[in-house]
């Protein structure tokens, strides 16, 4: 191994290093809102006593220690700003990530394996807040968030219409022609297909956009390339060479907020009601709806969990329970309905942003 | 996500992060005797500003920038040690590195990936030693590093016969009765069939002995050990639940040491030589030895390198090139071979040690 190569991996360990203190910190400040009785002071002494032992080879146990002292005072400052957490899905970068900090300018986005983390999270008040993707205009529902938000006693507290805009990131120094292979999330690739076939360019499916891009930073693949959003190349110091190379230029995704507490007013409300799987049901509630000229904005149906007889329907309306005729079209629903609630009432966004935004 | 598990993910990401601290710290140690022109100053400020440009997330870019001043402290004072590095392959933990701490208590046990790395490493003068595995009483010669000793000019400074302990490592607090799945190197797996059998443990290959406790420790998977030696208990902090579960009593490595330098004298010789592939010319050569009455410990034929017309023989014998009748016979032999090098003279070692060291 020659000084460049070494140095290069020592660059690799180094950002390994640094890239798990952030989770280290991430995860010592959702901590904070679970700690009760056990003595904070107990874990430290744990934790410097794991350093020590954790010290092999060149590691000076009082090193360890004393780097470790740092860090967890480092922890403790951040523990006390009392800081509001948000959890998305995903690596950091992931497009959720974005529509977290669009959302919720002040918050701390913090990166969860599953939705089902996201919402446990929100509900046991380890997070302020969730922001998870609803639909997308080219791939549909997402059905394991509509079913969390179905089955979960949480309220949707704002929503997000993000432009989802495919890049081509590189290791830095890289030029267009040098790319022979692409990793990214299969929908991302074949979002991409017409023009990674016209650049001969190869596909290689990886489980998320986001993780393509920490590989490739940490791995350094020769002749290949991400397909990510532009976040990643902040995060993971990539050079974009290309941009906006999907297939189709109408590529949006719908985010809603998740929360303990409802927000006091909104102009579109979403809600969910159960019905008697048989004909006519449905006809006679958006009766009701129209017949209040309250304008449906979407509506889905799912299996009604836990009721195998019954339907569920997820609408987006626009409107407020604030609003007589609002109100009373929601009393009027319950009457049809087996099971009425209201998820969430919250302002409207535009489904239409800007694509250069 | 509970505190528990909250605790139990953050000791995990406290281990990787020590772990990587001190890969960190064993390739600047080596990149020391590396440097040539370079200016340490500007690679120190380069570390530096990516150390800042890595913080994502919670990390505050100062705050890591002061930590990394403290690792590239820690760092400079271990460099200005001059530590002598011995190379060993394989994840800390392995029977090499066991080997390489009893051959050179002093010294440093640097891991590698390859048997080549470490024999490159020797050669550059970035190791001073390297210790190898040559042959193995249940599994034969190692032919890689056979192959290496020949090609690469060095030469073999000590040996030293190891028992190969088989243990059952598991996560601290379980029972022999709570495994029900084994990992390790398909030959160490092989070699306790008849113990995991018996216990009805299944087993499952894994690359390495070492890496397999190492993965023990970072992932954590239920009702799972590992096999290995009894030191990657200490460093991985495993338990020990059963010892010495190999089939066979006897399974001894003999390791050697490489070095750039020859030793001074010893009682012990490996010499390779080149013949012609043809009758008798091996037998006339053992003449010369059995001659002189020098007793031969091993001998092991292989291609030979770059000559598709002879075969070289690999052979330890008693005895020193001090020695008038085994100087004669060694000018005796390069009359009738090809090639022939001397690959070391060394004190002879126990190839019988107690299996209980």
């Amino acid at each position: 191994m020659d000084l460049d190569k070494l140095r290069t991996t020592l660059d690799a360990i180094d950002a390994d290093i640094v890239g798990l203190l952030n989770r280290r910190m991430e995860l010592a400040v959702r901590a904070r809102n679970l700690k009760t009785a056990i003595l904070a002071s107990d874990r430290e002494q744990s934790v410097l006593s794991q350093a020590r032992q954790n010290s092999i080879g060149l590691l000076v146990p009082e090193f360890t220690e004393s780097l470790y002292k740092t860090i967890m005072e480092e922890s403790r400052r951040l523990q006390a700003l009392d800081l509001q957490l948000v959890g998305f899905q995903g690596e950091h970068g992931a497009h959720s990530e974005r529509a977290s900090m669009q959302l919720h300018e002040t918050a701390i986005p913090i990166p969860h394996t599953d939705f089902s983390d996201v919402f446990d999270g929100v509900a046991s008040g380890v997070l302020s807040l969730g922001v998870v993707p609803l639909e997308n205009s080219l791939g549909g529902t997402v059905a394991t968030v509509e079913e969390l938000v179905m089955e979960r006693d949480l309220h949707i507290t704002s929503e997000l219409y993000l432009p989802v805009q495919h890049c081509l990131l590189t290791l830095p120094g890289q030029a267009l022609e040098d790319i022979r292979i692409v990793y990214s999330h299969p929908q991302a690739l074949s979002q991409a297909r017409r023009w990674l076939d016209k650049h001969e360019i190869e596909s290689q499916p990886y489980y998320d956009t986001a993780g393509a891009a920490l590989m490739l930073r940490r791995e350094r693949p020769t002749a290949a390339g991400v397909l990510a959003g532009e976040l990643c190349a902040d995060l993971y110091q990539l050079d974009i060479i290309a941009r906006e190379i999907a297939d189709s230029p109408v590529n949006v995704t719908r985010f809603v907020t998740i929360s303990r507490e409802p927000t006091a007013n909104g102009s579109k409300c979403s809600i969910v009601f159960y019905l008697d799987n048989k004909p006519g049901s449905l006809s006679r509630c958006l009766e009701i709806l129209s017949g209040a000229r309250i304008n449906l904005t979407r509506i889905a149906s799912r299996p009604a969990p836990g009721e195998p007889d019954a339907v569920a329907f997820l609408c987006d309306l626009q409107g407020s329970p604030d609003q007589d005729h609002v109100s009373q079209a929601f009393a009027d629903l319950q009457q049809h309905a087996s099971y009425f609630r209201l998820l969430g009432c919250y302002p409207e966004s535009d489904p239409r942003p800007d694509r250069s935004a």
